[in-house]
């Protein structure tokens, strides 16, 4: 069992720590991945300080991981060492469900297991990202493109796919009119994904602050949510919204937003139970919806269409001690648009 | 101007009594109507007694209405007199918004103008099918096959087209699973729809009074939703719930009985806001949507359905003096399933 370095939580409120954690033996699908950059993720956030409830410490989180195969199993065939490789949000699932069997294991009904603070099948709970090396079985690695940097790649792995599969789902492209609610992280992406479908994308965000950037994106306009008369404007208009956040909003409001069979579709997750109108579904036909992240499948065809259209994340690249000063920053909104740790500091 | 005779509310409190109305000469592309029976839905209790908000007095409901064309203005040319002929919900839209032009005027972003309880192009409130006559728009009347008999006809302009619209746009058929919540006016024939359709039927009601009805309208299935088990149970399984009830439900309850890509779908209309759970709709991508009635092709699509695989609603036959009685059966869910009045008896 090698000994990785890593940085880690040891307590739900203290700052994470320098650390060093096992990880196992390479098996037979197994891939070693020796880690160039980790992405930093809302979800990060919520998991280590037990917002998401109660988790095991030490944890290292990390579900962005971009980096090289250094060594792979017997049986594994699809990777070999010097491969640009990157693992996001899962690393198991049960493959025999009828989710798992539709290549949609981010809904694997037996529970997939998450790539931090999961269940393994060995019975240890997952660590993530934020280290030097991770084994993963092959089937949760994905292949980077070479048209990607390393650094660029990253938040592709959670940002990237976790817009993909909704705007891939509900038909984002020429002739649709989206919306994107919320210029952080995953919007930013989901603004530049949708752009590059061929969709009419628009942002609807609290302020105007990130305005030129949401335009330079691809977004043909960009709405102030605290301007009310945004919703009498955009009333019955968009065939789709993406909504990137997670704090609660008037569900209804965004719902009036929708044409004819519109769907809304939260990647977002406020915690709480929020309130929908019956009235408010019935014009139009409207739908509202969930999506959590997307299939092995789907994430190669994400990054491998990324490559070809050319669209990457804006980051900022941090070193391990700047860790916990990024965790502020993601919770005061102050990023543009997404930190990434470069390993080789830990 | 004709005046003719009908059933009409005063007040949101008095019983309906016997009235006379005028219905508008016959214009150009009216056709007139000798109604023969009309269907008695919830909503014209609702309506009458103001739970939708406060209409005009006297009032005459009913929007399930079938008859014999008597007259038809100078333009029409679909219809003459001695067809046999239905009107549901509506009576007129705006035609020129982007969802009448697509055909679901239903969804008219200027409002469609109710049967009753509506306010006309010439500005007069509209008076409903409880009464021996009406006159509408060639645009807005259905024809009725011979194979339905008229009895049967007049709920499938309502209650009908309400759970034919939703099983036939979200694809119930062979091979999907279909659960009916509640088994009343409207459940009772979304359940005889989707099993013609092909759907493997389960229905989803308070208690198991119905089941043998159920069972033989052609559901395969039949749980009773006080059963905690019943939520168990049927997780993930279906791939379609049509939740008819008006009462408002636990809908995370409901959702988690939503397979890969399910939906639910309301055509009951709680007026409360009813609260939902993101994480609930995360799970197997599930959407939560709302549908009403259907457009006029839509419904002459099912009034076809209908004749063709002998589908029919349960009724029972009443004269105008029990339609107060009725309502007060309608309330206490003793009625299976849907009353008619027979407009001779007026």
């Amino acid at each position: 069992m090698p000994t990785v370095k890593a940085y880690a939580a040891t307590s739900a409120t203290e700052p994470l720590v320098p650390a060093t954690i096992e990880r196992r033996d390479v098996g037979p699908k197994d891939v070693l991945i020796a880690i160039r950059y980790a992405g930093i993720c809302h979800s990060d956030i919520h998991t280590v300080r037990g917002e998401w409830g109660p988790i095991t410490y030490p944890q290292v989180v990390g579900h962005e991981i971009v980096g090289e195969v250094v060594e792979v199993g017997s049986d594994v065939t699809t990777y070999q060492a010097g491969d640009r490789v990157g693992v996001g949000c899962m690393v198991n699932s049960c493959r025999e469900c009828e989710n798992c069997r539709a290549g949609l294991e981010q809904y694997c009904l037996n529970g997939n297991v998450g790539t931090y603070a999961g269940v393994d099948r060995d019975g240890t709970i997952t660590q993530g990202g934020y280290s030097t090396h991770i084994v993963v079985d092959q089937d949760f690695v994905l292949r980077v493109p070479e048209a990607i940097p390393y650094e660029a790649a990253a938040p592709l792995l959670c940002a990237g796919i976790t817009t993909y599969s909704p705007l891939a789902h509900w038909n984002a492209g020429p002739g649709k009119r989206v919306a994107v609610v919320g210029m952080g992280g995953l919007g930013h992406m989901a603004v530049k994904i949708a752009a590059a479908m061929g969709a009419e994308v628009t942002v609807l965000s609290r302020t105007l602050a990130k305005q030129d950037d949401g335009l330079a994106y691809g977004a043909k306009e960009y709405f102030s949510t605290d301007d009310a008369t945004t919703f009498e404007k955009l009333a019955n208009h968009f065939d789709l919204i993406i909504n990137t956040v997670s704090a609660p909003l008037d569900v209804d409001a965004y719902l009036r937003l929708l044409r004819l069979d519109g769907t809304m579709v939260n990647v977002g997750a406020p915690p709480e139970p929020l309130p929908v109108t019956m009235f408010t579904l019935f014009g139009n036909r409207r739908s509202y919806a969930g999506s959590s992240i997307g299939g092995i499948a789907e994430t190669q065809e994400m990054l491998d269409f990324c490559a070809e259209r050319g669209v990457a994340p804006e980051t900022e690249l941090i070193s391990a001690d700047q860790i916990n000063e990024a965790y502020e920053r993601v919770m005061s909104s102050d990023v543009r648009y997404r930190f990434v740790i470069d390993t080789a500091t830990l």
